[in-house]
């Protein structure tokens, strides 16, 4: 996909991941987009605000689209690789392609997602990693508890 | 582990599952176990009732669970074969223990992981195949969606 598109579109999961953070929450964000680039929902994790450990970046937006009868032609963009919940998710529901904003701090299943025929993107993206490494760092159990680690 | 026991206990998954088919919704259902037999949560799948796609049998007894420090020695039982959203869930919270009611209508992840350390018991029990049978039969097109078929 187009570069550009993908950094514009990891925008709205980004400011998700930051309201998350300023919220006392754990910085992820998501996004799930219809092939046309419509906004079809978007979250955060939500584990520390509604006490919600079902609730990750992907699965809140994912519930946030409502009942989808198709997920062909569909982009998940998330902040962070998604975990091996989330990566079931995307593979599921055939959500056609992900978006991945930093596989640095946290490697997910984006390459087995590959591997079973998703469009995988991973962006690198500076601000990503800026975000998860700070929180890492200051909040290493509450991290632990949210990958079950 | 002992079979009394996997039966028991997936007769709390099964009552979630009847409920839900009285309540017009998929007749999926499942609890989550704590090692010394503690029901930590249950619930049955909610994309009919709440019009939520995120909550299959299995997510909904884990949020009933609330926030926990670790799955491990936990126990999933669910009257149906986990999806790859929900065995995902189970890989990546490192819950101990699967216990499925059948695997006859549904093909799911628990092969995976098995492969990946997951204690998995499958019992091919009548009562779960029979209800699915018949939800399968008569909207077909709401379990596809379910699925994401």
């Amino acid at each position: 996909m187009d570069e550009t598109q993908a950094r514009a579109w990891l925008g709205t999961a980004l400011a998700e991941a930051r309201a998350g953070l300023a919220e006392g929450g754990i910085p992820v964000g998501a996004a799930l987009y219809a092939a046309d680039g419509t906004l079809l929902g978007r979250g955060r994790n939500r584990r520390v605000q509604d006490g919600d450990p079902s609730l990750h970046a992907e699965t809140a937006a994912f519930r946030a689209a409502g009942r989808q009868r198709s997920y062909r032609g569909t982009t998940m963009v998330t902040t962070l690789s998604p975990c091996w919940y989330c990566s079931g998710l995307v593979r599921q529901f055939g959500i056609g392609r992900v978006v991945v904003g930093e596989a640095v701090t946290f490697r997910g299943g984006h390459e087995w997602l590959a591997e079973h025929g998703t469009e995988t993107v991973v962006l690198d993206d500076p601000e990503c990693v800026e975000l998860m490494r700070g929180f890492v760092r200051d909040q290493p159990e509450l991290w632990r508890e949210d990958i079950g680690e």
